[in-house]
């Protein structure tokens, strides 16, 4: 019998815990969920075999400690700043441990004492960081293998609405954080264009975009994300004359969501204490005095840098209306999150979808330059079987059972750039509908 | 024997020090400043009376103590986050204090046990904090004691170069810490204008300016304070219908400096780990790639946002040029303040020079609206005895000695708002040079 721990039963976890459940008698496996809500973990495991719940507050090291030592494995679906405490326990009482969170200063200072330990952390084993890695590098040492050298990335991500489920301007609805959604991008992306370093601070990320077009689903928005001059490294790609690492949304999105930038209501630095206030008080704020309609402010406002449909969209959130702010002394970024969290609900019956899209451009052995273009398309059941948790926790699952079956040698702190984590987990998604699709052009 | 204590020899001691140094005879002072640096304290000190210099590292509390013990009121000049565990000291050991830094969460929480004490901690007592409040509130009070009434309150400040010596595009040579200069205004600025909230975020901060008039000097830029709302209540003025803190600068210069935040050089949120890099290629970073030169570039990129005057200005900088960026790993924002403390450095003749002015609109006690502006110009005699230094230093100088002498009642933590205060600090400060010009206007 091997004991799998999980911590933390939040949204990403039910793909996770079904497929333990489903291959736990082939596997010999049991399963312990944990999370500081009883609750949670029970919810998650209900009706399903091998598995058990227990109440866990990861500020309790005892009871974290206990939890572990009665592991052969651990997985994290924690916060990203909660793995560390998990991974030293890991470390004190020799267990591997998964996650699908960036490996942090704090892990990497691990890996010495890891492999020392002969343990495996396997982190940045979800979907994006996870399956980005696996798939890219997949064809990335294809193309070593063949002699070929890759001169351009660009790969694309985006958790989306599925286009069944899509009935708001934005096409646009949570599948995951909402609060990430808000804030993100508000530091300087960092890429390179044709061997030249580029830099795209917030104030037009979201104007300087791309398209990026996918079979069966038309274009969509991409904007560039922070870093993708990291990706280099791992990646074995450090003389590349173009990378870039983006979000997906679907079209018109970025030119909206502009708006909201240049108004200044994504900012979360300040708090906004003014009692009953309304949205279109709010945003009045950032606009000059005048007698004209709101809405006729915020285009003139906009200029050349929004057209209609941007401003609809705007207006379509409430945002120009006098609907109550429910949030007191909070910051523009919370008060416009309360709302976008009412107006972009994943509804019981929607589906989600994720987009993924690796673009890359290859000279082979023989000179000759080619495209190779890989994409993902996965899409929900509803919106407790999401694709976001399909996508975050299968990779993470799969990796799990190739490390509690020894095939992984490599030891550490790790990322799944390698051959022995990445065809093993492919391949294995393939069997739940999670396929990458190749495809060569001259 | 009254012993004063001051912890903090940097630039803007120079004045304070000699004040004390010129009264203490009279007043029957010693004065010790304390500095990590002991040669700071000893340099400043250099041919005075009544003074002695000590080195203190202010992280070593066991000498802080004994420090603290021997004074009757202690001065810190100490960045403000260190102010607190001086207070702490002087609370424990009942010493008065005074500080130039606005009162932080921290310092606040001691306000009761510092009555308890009888003891006065006066913070904010520099220029700005300090002489802001001081001559705002000498005008408020007096509009209120004659049964008027503040419906508009516009304020602003700047630290700017003397027109004698300003021989440079921008106006504008370092007088005080750099690094403030770079990343002033990121954050939203909230004020309120005609009864109505308003914002300026970042991305239009030194786009959306105002233009003030000094008498003698001409016209000024003025960009929003980040909040000029948390001035109401202690300055009663709670229903005002108009009020805005902004920072002056010489013309021109906002628009320049707007160059700079739209294309991303203030960020201080990223590294750039790219060696050998010269500031043209940081600059053509932020710039589409292309044919033309990089000046064009720039001038397309901006559009409407910039004149030639303002591209003539970063050029003069040498962000166009190919100088060598002598910072590894540095943020954008701390490659542009190793360049601009080289452009904008304060020469040892050079004369700074401080501007302050209050603008009120006042409705009198007949119901007749009248303007009300109070103006003050400091200049420096060179770069060691800066305006800066006299209009930082003499205030909290002043202020110390009417706390030694029991002329001050309230007690606790405090700003410089009541007449207790201001009327002995701004009656002594004209004996300085340091005098406010109120005008009225029907």
């Amino acid at each position: 019998m091997r004991n799998i721990l999980l911590v933390g039963a939040g949204k990403s976890s039910v793909s996770l815990i079904n497929y333990f459940s489903e291959n736990a008698q082939a596997e010999n496996w049991q399963l312990t969920v944990a999370d500081s809500s009883l609750k949670a973990a029970q919810d998650k495991i209900k009706g399903l075999q091998f598995c058990s719940a227990i109440e866990l507050d990861i500020n309790n090291n005892d009871l974290l400690k206990a939890a572990t030592d009665k592991a052969d494995l651990v997985i994290s679906l924690l916060p990203a700043h909660m793995h560390i405490g998990v991974a030293k326990n890991c470390l004190q009482l020799k267990k591997h441990l998964v996650t699908a969170s960036y490996i942090s200063a704090e892990m990497a200072e691990l890996n010495e004492h890891a492999r020392k330990k002969n343990l495996v952390f396997m982190n940045e084993c979800g979907l994006d960081p996870g399956l980005d890695h696996m798939s890219a590098m997949k064809i990335i040492n294809q193309v070593k293998a063949d002699g070929g050298e890759i001169i351009s990335f660009k790969s694309f991500c985006g958790g989306l609405v599925a286009p069944e489920s899509n009935d708001n301007p934005w096409g646009y609805k949570f599948s995951w954080n909402p609060r990430n959604v808000i804030l993100a991008g508000q530091s300087t992306a960092q890429y390179i264009e044709d061997g030249n370093l580029k830099f795209i601070p917030y104030n037009r990320l979201f104007l300087q975009t791309e398209t990026i077009e996918i079979d069966g689903l038309g274009k969509f928005d991409a904007y560039a994300n922070r870093d993708s001059l990291s990706y280099r490294k791992p990646y074995d790609l450090e003389n590349i004359k173009t990378i870039l690492r983006g979000t997906l949304r679907n079209q018109g999105y970025c030119k909206a969501w502009n708006v909201l930038v240049k108004l200044g209501l994504t900012d979360d630095s300040y708090k906004v204490n003014i009692e009953n206030l309304t949205y279109k008080q709010l945003v009045d704020a950032y606009l000059p005095n005048g007698s004209k309609s709101i809405k006729n402010k915020l285009a003139d406002f906009m200029a050349a840098d929004a057209d209609a449909e941007a401003i609809d969209k705007v207006e379509w959130l409430g945002l120009l209306s006098d609907i109550k702010i429910n949030a007191a002394n909070a910051s523009p970024a919370q008060m416009l999150q309360n709302l976008l969290e009412e107006k972009w609900k994943l509804q019981p019956t929607d589906k989600d979808m994720i987009v993924m899209q690796h673009l890359f451009t290859v000279v082979n052995i023989s000179g000759e330059q080619k495209k190779i273009t890989s994409s993902l398309v996965v899409k929900g059941s509803d919106s407790v079987h999401t694709a976001m948790a399909k996508t975050v926790g299968l990779p993470a699952a799969i990796a799990a059972k190739v490390i509690l079956n020894n095939k992984i040698k490599t030891r550490g702190v790790l990322m799944p750039i390698e051959q022995e984590v990445y065809n093993p987990v492919l391949s294995e998604l393939e069997k739940h509908n999670i396929v990458f699709a190749e495809k060569e052009l001259g």
